[in-house]
């Protein structure tokens, strides 16, 4: 069986990484192809890399006939995500990678993201995509709500570490550093090569990045109690991956055992052994998630540090898996390729 | 059908490139990995990026059986090759990625790269590599000597315009640019990150590239009388991809006509519409290789730019390519990979 | 004796790269800066890095009193320029950084840069900025027009064997690879970090490049009959430098020996010994220039390969050059920074 | 006056920017270069980039007469720097830039560096170089020893905080991302281009860098009890800089008055505007170090950043800094080389 699939907002980086993924995927074939400002051109005129492709022309939403299509995957800014799917069909699948769906208090969208939620209903039934935690209700679900990427490689740190009790929950910091893709291919002085290339910044600091609304309601919901991280994401030049330095209060022996028990069948999610910790360049272009650990010399504390691929595992890879688990398919279907390297 | 493969030289940048291609190969299995200072480390200690993968250790050469291996792909430095491949089973078919069985003639090899060939004998029943051009006897060879990353860039550019009559064959120049690794792992002061990112220089100037020595080869042959071309390398901070800009005299418009013709069933190799250019970021990762025409404004030259990714197209790309065609599998198996981008 | 100086521009790279440079030169204080679009602003705002001088807050160039200023550094778009610079006081001396007053003839300015020329009165009295061949003229000029920095790099490898009658001015071909700097800091996909990082591409090819009109007018000029170049630009993941291979035909001895004695009392061009060839990184941040000559295995064919950074020996510093010879400084003053390595 | 000064060691990239620094210094002169493999050697065939300056020739350090010699500058390894030194003829003064000397207690230096120390006489004249808190010993003594890079960083970020007791003296973490220079020009495999571009890792972590002995020292120092910081550096793909971005328990707005405060005066130190974070790219060439402070949602939480550039703040451009105390020179002279960018 082929499932057929649509993916809106296919002008972006998501949207190209979706097309790359699919292209060797054995169960997924494209439909169409929706790009509001580039409709009427040829992928291979937006994204030449994906020349070797026989693909849809790119059209706007509303020419799109749905009926044969199996799953909708939405690569579009949040905000417009939430109009959008409210509009397809009720029979469609939707895997959404933008941030619309990811937050189940529609007052804490609106504290996030600035504004009021536009489909408080479709709200209700989205299931937050984070594979390794949500499968079930991922293969039961209809519309499923992509984690962010820099969300995504905090809670493979720490979610096991929440739900064993092993760490002190007032007493959690994740330092980030994330390549440039995840920022889009938006038009940004400071993300001109020009400018970018060569050094570091923070960004978002002191508490503001959004992608602390999926922290605090993940943790706090494994925790049975409010669980308030400090994060801090740094901008790094180079195009894919991110590295989050974890540190918690805890035995980092335990820690390393927790985690390593918790993903031991996890296909993507590889703990390296203790002391041993990752570089992105070992994940990159794939949808594998490393992580490592390793004690402080000041007793009681660890250092969790895991890394993936913003654009793959963070966004167009996760979606993939949750199609896959959607559609019936092999959840690894599609997804084993290898890491790029060098 | 699984044919069972070895990999001597495993832990360079073209062994560790074969091993992620075959990762998704539907018709390959790594039954050996050879790596002769690394010999007793696992293939994931060396290259972490393939941690995901189950291999075989590394070990050293005369430590294989090559019984039940059905071919071997040897990723060698050159002159280590030809001492090692003599040595090798008669039966076993050979895929080499070095220089050694380039040259048919070994007084060409001996000029080019400085000693004498130790197995002529070999050398005359190894089929040069340039699976295009010589896919017949490939398919029938027994030892394929895979094409320098730099002369196969060059010659998917020129072959077909010299076997076409349609340039002057006195006036051929290749200004190339090329990504660092190509250079491979070795260690040198001007490979190190802090001198080579941010800036560029040429390299092997004024005629002396050895590759230069696959272009006098095989642009003489199919001439049938001397061809000479003028070749200037340049390093470039990237780490994958090959641009070579090669100036001809001839009708442009002939010139695009001819390279269109000639591929136009190729798979890997893409002839862009004429006046586009191609860029190595739509290459990197894959297989292919994009070509470019363009007329100057000066009657009676043309520019052809031909792109293609030195580790995958330029050698362990083109050696499964070749593999695939000796085992009698699918010429693309295994290779359809999507470039990876951005 | 200090002058005093007003950059109209002062938001682009260009700009900043003025009052870097100007920020420990003996002889200039800058009395002014302008930006359009960001007037109102502190410098240290648009670019933090000058965060530690003392500037004047930038205005809307109407707003500057220009009655103390001795010259302006103009570094604005092409085709504003003419505009802006016909409304300033003939009593000011101004060197432009702009397209705008390059080419002589305003018919080859309309041809290159697809407008009529606005101030063709002006146009008379500009002195073309290549400081080492246009020293005396520039000394007593008011109206000084930089050379373009791709235009300048070529020049610098060529204007001596032309003059010196030592190539074959039928065939010329110059392949430029160029840091990203000069294009700006304009908002383009193509300029982001993410797309242009770890990849190159050929730009303006086939002869459309605007820099020609400057080699078609000087190398004409000096050889007293037409020269038509080839020249194809190529972008690089750089952000200063560019080096220019400049292919020639003629002994590579006697090119090497030409351009050695006409730079040999030059203080910011250095040609290296026969063979040697110079790297980007060896000039970044500088106002020098690097040439190297070396012969290739075909007799008669030489390259000359010439490296410089386009915002300094390319533009400001170049500006700056010339500004020190208006003002009757000495020609080095505040240039003999040494380039930033690695 | 102008002080003659050598720089022993010169073959490396600390010496290298001694060169570089020096070259526009107009109080410093450089009578003697070594470097012990390169002995014989020009300093432009070292480093091309130096090309333009008129340098002795390397020799090995007992070639050199030191009679006429001010001071002497001290770029060798660590451990290396021991023996050497104290063969130095005692009238000479001394900045060293390695690690041997900047641990007081002999016993420390054996812990972090694991080798007795041998030259503990040396030991107790040597004046720890962070300039801005040295000043006085430094200016009277005779052996400077330059503070660590990265040793640099974290103190400007925390030594007013800790000696104002705003903060928690018992929490506080340094996430520090450096670029890849601090390695030095050493050969190894994971900075090479290839292999460190496009990707982030952490290094020594866990407490075992070396630079927390330089931490542990002056901390406990100031706070008059033991201080423990905890410390994981990172390694970026940038060439110069380090981002130290330090987490502590104190009031946001009482840190930045007192950092703002403490640094008032200083020529090289700027406190940002509250809530303005810092960028490498804002001081990468230069002898700057940017401080920025913003609180966290998490009240009572703050975050320091500081960036400065490793070679110049952070070894060299220190180390002439120092050389100027000692002289007699001005502190900033030859030291307000704006920084480069882009």
């Amino acid at each position: 069986m082929t499932a057929s699939v649509a993916i809106l907002g296919a002008s972006g980086y998501t949207g190209a990484e979706l097309v790359r993924l699919i292209a060797t995927h054995p169960g997924l074939r494209i439909t169409a192809l929706s790009a509001d400002r580039k409709a009427g051109m040829e992928m291979a005129d937006v994204f030449p890399f994906l020349r070797h492709l026989t693909l849809p022309k790119l059209v706007k939403i509303d020419e799109i006939d749905f009926s044969g299509i199996d799953l909708c995957f939405c690569a579009l800014p949040h905000a417009t995500t939430q109009a959008v799917i409210k509009e397809l069909p009720r029979s469609l699948k939707i895997v959404d990678l933008s941030a619309d769906f990811r937050l189940r208090d529609v007052a804490e969208y609106e504290k996030w993201y600035g504004q009021p939620h536009a489909a408080p209903d479709l709200q209700k039934e989205a299931v937050y995509g984070l594979t390794e935690f949500y499968r079930d209700d991922i293969r039961k679900g209809r519309l499923i709500a992509g984690t962010g990427c820099n969300a995504a490689t905090g809670q493979y740190a720490l979610r096991p570490l929440i739900a064993g009790g092993v760490i002190d929950l007032d007493d959690i910091l994740i330092d980030l550093k994330a390549g440039v893709s995840g920022a889009g291919r938006s038009l940004k002085e400071n993300l001109l090569h020009a400018e970018l290339s060569g050094g570091t910044h923070s960004y978002s600091a002191g508490g503001k990045h959004r992608h602390l609304g999926e922290f605090d309601q993940e943790f706090s919901k494994i925790a049975g109690r409010p669980v308030l991280v400090q994060f801090t994401p740094h901008l790094l030049p180079m195009n894919r991956g991110i590295l989050a330095t974890t540190y918690v209060r805890g035995d980092a022996k335990a820690v390393h055992a927790t985690l390593a028990a918790a993903y031991a069948d996890e296909p993507f999610l590889r703990v390296l052994p203790f002391g041993a910790l990752p570089s992105t360049r070992d994940i990159a272009g794939s949808n594998f998630c490393h992580i490592g650990v390793i004690g402080d010399r000041i007793a009681g504390r660890a250092v969790v540090i895991a890394v993936l691929d913003n654009l793959t595992k963070g966004s167009s890879g996760q979606a993939i898996q949750n199609a896959n688990l959607i559609l019936g398919l092999g959840e690894t279907d599609g997804l084993m390729l290898a890491p790029v390297f060098p």
